[in-house]
């Protein structure tokens, strides 16, 4: 391989290929190994970043603008900590319109102030036409850590259950129909949100929670063959109880495709500590984005480092990372 | 104004009023208004993010690799923090050569040793080609700050003296002939370099320095012409005290450009304490990056909020912000 594919961008196994060999070794920071969804420093300080290239910029449910500020406010989450501080850098092409430009930053200033994040650095570069696609957007997100309430996939124990916060695959598949043109499945929205109300809700007192993760590039599937992967656990999902809208369920159908690879961005991941779940799924559901939160599986204790979903026909199947291309720029 | 122009990229005063009267007002930030090059954080923490297109991507002196650790570790040491920690977020083109992105990570992994530096987290988008210009790289930066070592645009007094770092102008001149195919200057290399030793060596004991600003885009005079005017100072320099390279000199005066706004990558521009230049400019000459230090103007109490400068033969000349596109993507 001489060069970069679409594939390598896309949230699966060649993109963990190319990071693994070919960008980490170049940096050996303890820290960057662990490919959490933040890095946790030794200052109580989560760190995170996520560039954004989104294609369409805008799409039903939200913006690059709106995007921009949930996936990082999400990542920070994902640590345990608390988001604070966003940096918003922009990267315009040349004869982007200035009125697009605000919607976007009026998007992303209303997700911010949901969030309960300030955005308090950021840079702007302009390149030529046609050296750019209308608008990239990097959020760069610092959150702070209370004692006791940082997370990580090394917290992950037998016996945990995993929740999944709500209905898989929305966010790519709306904007599939919208890129596309498809019709089929026009109420559908993209889940694009900032979960930083429904993980507070949950994430307190500490110790119930083991371990968050966003769902997004590569989906459920792609995030639990990586969890079992890296913490070395097996895991096991039932497909019966993951929540799939009918809308997305047609559309994979027709279109060929998995909803358990398909990205999310208003989702969350829970391992939780097995005797707390049913309490978490009731917490959960109080909020607008946790109303179809539901226990998808557990952790067991045979096939670590491997992930099994449980088919409705009671079949097993291995969920491995996705191999090759999904669908591109979908965050 | 309807559409984004090239000029609004070009740190000059389409960019600032781009940024004034588009970007700031949708978020209400007092960290982010004082648009210093990082924000300065309750915690003690400075934050600072950036984003790099500089075309092309290997140049005299160094790459984008290089140029994205150094330029975000020099925001970081000019809010008076120690860089701690750096993301990297790709944004790659389809076919991107890979032996390229390894040379890339490479200057980045060696200019992150150098400055002291850890990359704790990352990301990488692809975009299909055309779709961007080789490569994008955003690099965001936590530093932290000791007490009594904050640096500010707010701390310039009167009688401050102000010193640069070194000759102006030869990044953006040494880009311009790379890509220009210009031969007539082909000794000279971009400074970019980051500039922690350089800083380490004089900023400590506190109280001595009261402001560090890095000409990038825009050059000494954008940085000054700014300075000058967010913190109500009158401002005079002499431009026979300006170190500028014979090459830079000579390519300015054939292409009708002005070395003072010239983009840097590796200079500092400091007001510090006027009894304490001496000893600053000293101390600055020991490092490899402050060898021709040199001590250009002074804080004044006449004219507040606007910089002069005083030319060879004794005239008078304002020092604006440079108006439309400079050269673009120079960073």
């Amino acid at each position: 391989m001489n060069s970069i594919l679409l594939a390598h961008g896309s949230g699966g196994k060649l993109q963990s290929e190319l990071i693994e060999n070919i960008i980490l070794k170049h940096f050996n920071s303890p820290v960057l190994k662990l490919l959490e969804d933040s890095a946790v420093l030794k200052e109580k300080v989560a760190f995170t970043t996520d560039s954004f290239v989104v294609k369409p910029v805008f799409f039903p449910g939200g913006d690059i603008g709106k995007l921009a500020i949930a996936g990082t406010v999400n990542d920070i989450l994902c640590s345990g900590a608390r988001p604070a501080y966003i940096s918003l850098s922009l990267i315009i092409e040349e004869g982007f319109s200035i009125d697009k430009l605000e919607t976007i930053l009026d998007s992303a200033k209303c997700e911010a102030k949901r969030a309960g994040v300030e955005v308090v650095c950021g840079d702007l570069k302009v390149v030529e036409k046609g050296k750019a696609d209308e608008i990239f957007i990097n959020t760069s997100g610092i959150g702070f850590i209370e004692d006791g309430q940082a997370l990580s996939i090394k917290k992950i124990e037998v016996g945990d259950k995993i929740i999944a916060s709500g209905t898989i695959g929305d966010h790519g598949i709306s904007i599939l129909s919208k890129r596309e043109g498809l019709q089929f499945h026009s109420r559908l929205i993209s889940d694009c949100a900032s979960l930083s109300n429904l993980v507070k809700s949950i994430h307190n007192p500490a110790g119930k929670i083991h371990c968050f993760r966003d769902p997004t590039r590569g989906g459920l599937g792609g995030i639990l063959a990586e969890i079992a992967r890296s913490s070395n656990s097996g895991i096991e999902i039932e497909e019966e109880r993951i929540p799939v809208k009918d809308e997305v369920r047609g559309a994979c159908e027709l279109l060929g495709l998995d909803p358990l690879y398909i990205a999310n961005e208003g989702k969350i991941v829970a391992f939780v500590r097995r005797e707390d779940a049913e309490d978490i799924i009731k917490a959960m559901k109080k909020d607008e984005n946790g109303k179809d939160a539901k226990i998808i599986g557990e952790v067991v204790g045979s096939h670590p480092g491997v992930c099994l979903l449980i088919t409705k026909i009671g079949g097993k199947r291995i969920i491995d990372l996705p191999r090759g291309e999904l669908l591109p720029r979908l965050c």
